[in-house]
């Protein structure tokens, strides 16, 4: 029972399809935090649900770790193989298997990324809405239950999967849901599989839910004097009930950080990034409505757009904010905070945060989904620099108890992953050995994705 | 290890709020189909989740069964004392413990009516928005994952229950969930009870998501030569992306029911019930975009209203079809079926249901929440007559078969209870057993709704 035997037995049924080259372990091994390095001891690309089953099978025999691997862009090092064993590059099941225009829904496998389904059901006047910002893999985005900038009117992918196919611990396949749009037949295992982080089985296959592409999109930014205002709008907009589809906070040191990289000219203070979707009509009613909002809470220099390649250019500094903040402070590590309240409190803990991040002298611009009451410091420490690298998680712990503190959670979107594990006790109390028992009866070896979510034995 | 032994050690902790009183269990015994009665050994009125922790532990170390009760308006037997045991009676844990208006949440007890806390939160500007009908108990909804009429625009019980405080098989109590809108915190527990029907935990308190009552509410009906013609009406609204209210289908039998009891005089023929919320720009958008589409398949007779008492009367039809239909039919039992598939595959099942009722000879009016696919068929039979009864279980069984053929489930919102056990294999094949593993871990004795849900052992 060792993971070499199982990488001996995995090269009989892949071939030249499981690498042991340590340049193909190294790209399995990165992240986009502040995590070491965490090599697999074998990559296999995968074919199919069966060669997944097969995989699963043998490690399972093996007692081998193994955790998928989509496209790496996963914020809390939620695909490294913290254990070592197989890391199941999904990328090669990409294909799009059927869509359902008129029951707007579509069949996936694993490895489609989002972008890819967009570009393949646009002409059928059909979007995915949810919009994590990387161009993820869905099977990914599944796992890891994400959302972004659409999720305060489309939702997460918890409302946005139907059905999956799962590959469990010892190679067994099964289909959580289906295609009708609700069910109250047993258990909700597609809901217990999304956000589960490859800890309870292994997606194979997905059925999303779709939306119609809208009459009419339109956009606008606009500026306040505080973050405070910025939220008190979100706040009254979401209370009005106006379906409002983006609605993203972004604070000065980001419109610094834009306006540097792409020679633009905004106010320097917290702005809101908004988009309408609807019928013309309705879309210009929500516009006036939220405008009206704002102007009460002082919001000011709006711009307005419903053309497609202007709307693009305003949300453009939203969009590539990570790199516009990346390239201000070169030799950097960006290390993404995620946390989550009940929108009344979501000024008060980001102000508490940015008052902490001041304070600490390390730069952490934030940004965020505020509909949701979500939103991200990015914490940028010098490269190799322990000490800053100490600040920033104190920070993250700080932003992490605070949020809990004020009836959230630790996180809203990126998952545990290995970042936030410690936080799993407090936030979830006796919950937590629930979650624990769960996994230990689905996987009794501990071969999916160990050391992540669940409490470590 | 007894029934007896329990209910000895639960009269020291109930005192007289344990019953066994025949005409107490008579009514904990009692269902609203065609199963029979089943009474309880004993009733226990509970007023604190203590108490339904310690009644846990006392039945779990005695093995005996127990199961919550909420109005007793479940539709599949989904409460009935099966193997009997303590029926807990929830209903004087009726406490609304908490409204969080900025952030449109509420916590409550499970004995908490939906029409409760409607009239509750109404001066607020809030509403709780899933109707099945009945003025069922939130803890019972939950239980069952209900949802009704609204559900094509604010979803059923599973996205608008946010956590939950659940009492275990073993005593312990655990929460899940939270009030923040979403969180990517490891397993969704909370979707896992809910829906689960009291197999995995009882629930002990809810928090629930709430809606703004709409500046603008308006509410039509109209006519159609067919079925068909209707559901190709609700198909291209909901494809338009139109955020329609409810949308509900009511057969030319219902109309003549509805006729004869209201003392009506509605085309005898199909019908679409409508309801718009919004702005009172959008509404009216919105009314006018569906009455082009139904125009173009058919539909006439129109009826609009925008007024309280004017809805009210044009909906009561919709609402009080299901006493129109049994006062048609005097002496006969009335059982509730349920069905839920894609869209595109609705007129196609509705079609042969109605067919194999029309040839079965018992009549089985239709209606149902067609902008989620989900339908009902009413079938009445004589009371006591067993072939009646044999002939409309087999055209349960052959709706359910042809729901599951169409990629549909066999309930989309009555749960399973005892009445549709027999298809879990058949929808969810190796899933199913998934389940029954989970319960089996969570509940190795077997104490929570024996019989229910999962393969019985």
């Amino acid at each position: 029972m060792t993971i070499q035997n199982a990488i001996n037995k995995l090269e009989n049924i892949l071939g030249d399809r499981l690498s042991t080259r340590f340049s193909i372990r190294q790209q399995h091994g990165t992240n986009e935090t502040y995590f070491p390095e965490i090599l697999p001891d074998a990559v296999a690309f995968v074919n199919s649900t069966e060669e997944v089953s097969n995989i699963a099978f043998i490690c399972n025999e093996e007692e081998c770790p193994i955790v998928a691997w989509g496209t790496g862009t996963s914020l809390e090092g939620n695909a490294l193989a913290h254990r070592g064993g197989i890391s199941i590059n999904m990328m090669n099941m990409n294909k799009i298997l059927k869509v359902n225009p008129e029951d707007m829904d579509v069949i996936v496998q694993p490895g489609v990324t989002r972008e890819e389904l967009n570009s393949f059901i646009k002409d059928k006047g059909l979007f995915f809405p949810v919009d994590p910002g990387a161009n993820a893999s869905l099977g990914g985005m599944a796992a890891t239950r994400a959302s972004g900038t659409t999720a305060v009117r489309y939702g997460t992918m918890r409302e946005n999967v139907l059905g999956l196919e799962v590959v469990l611990a010892n190679g067994n396949i099964f289909k959580t849901g289906g295609r009708s749009k609700k069910s109250a037949a047993g258990y909700d295992l597609t809901k217990l599989i999304v956000g589960s982080e490859g800890t309870l089985g292994l997606i194979t296959q997905l059925t999303l839910k779709l939306q119609g592409i809208p009459e009419s999109i339109s956009a606008a930014i606009c500026s306040f004097p505080t973050v405070n205002d910025a939220v008190q709008t979100v706040i009254q907009t979401i209370q009005m009930g106006i379906p409002i589809a983006r609605m993203e906070l972004v604070d000065s040191q980001t419109i610094m950080a834009c306006n540097e990289y792409f020679k633009e000219n905004m106010l320097v203070s917290p702005h809101l990034f908004l988009e309408f979707h609807g019928s013309e009509n309705s879309v210009k009613e929500q516009s006036e409505t939220v405008s009206e909002i704002a102007t009460n809470f002082s919001g000011s220099n709006f711009e307005w757009s419903s053309k497609p390649e202007q709307r693009n250019k305003l949300w453009k500094n939203r969009h590539n904010a990570f790199y516009a903040v990346k390239a201000k402070f070169p030799g950097h590590k960006a290390i993404a905070t995620d946390a989550c309240v009940p929108i009344s409190e979501l000024a008060n803990l980001i102000d508490q945060t940015a008052k902490d991040i001041y304070e600490s002298g390390i730069p952490g611009p934030i940004w965020g989904h505020v509909g949701d009451g979500n939103f991200h410091a990015t914490l940028l420490i010098k490269e190799g620099d322990l000490k800053e690298k100490k600040i920033a998680q104190a920070i993250i712990h700080r932003m992490c108890e605070r949020s809990l503190e004020l009836g959230g959670t630790v996180t809203g979107e990126h998952g545990i992953g290995m970042g936030k594990l410690n936080f799993m006790e407090k936030e979830h109390g006796y919950a937590w050995d629930i979650m624990t028992t769960i996994k230990k009866t689905l996987d009794p070896n501990s071969i999916l994705n160990p050391g992540k979510v669940i409490r470590s034995n």
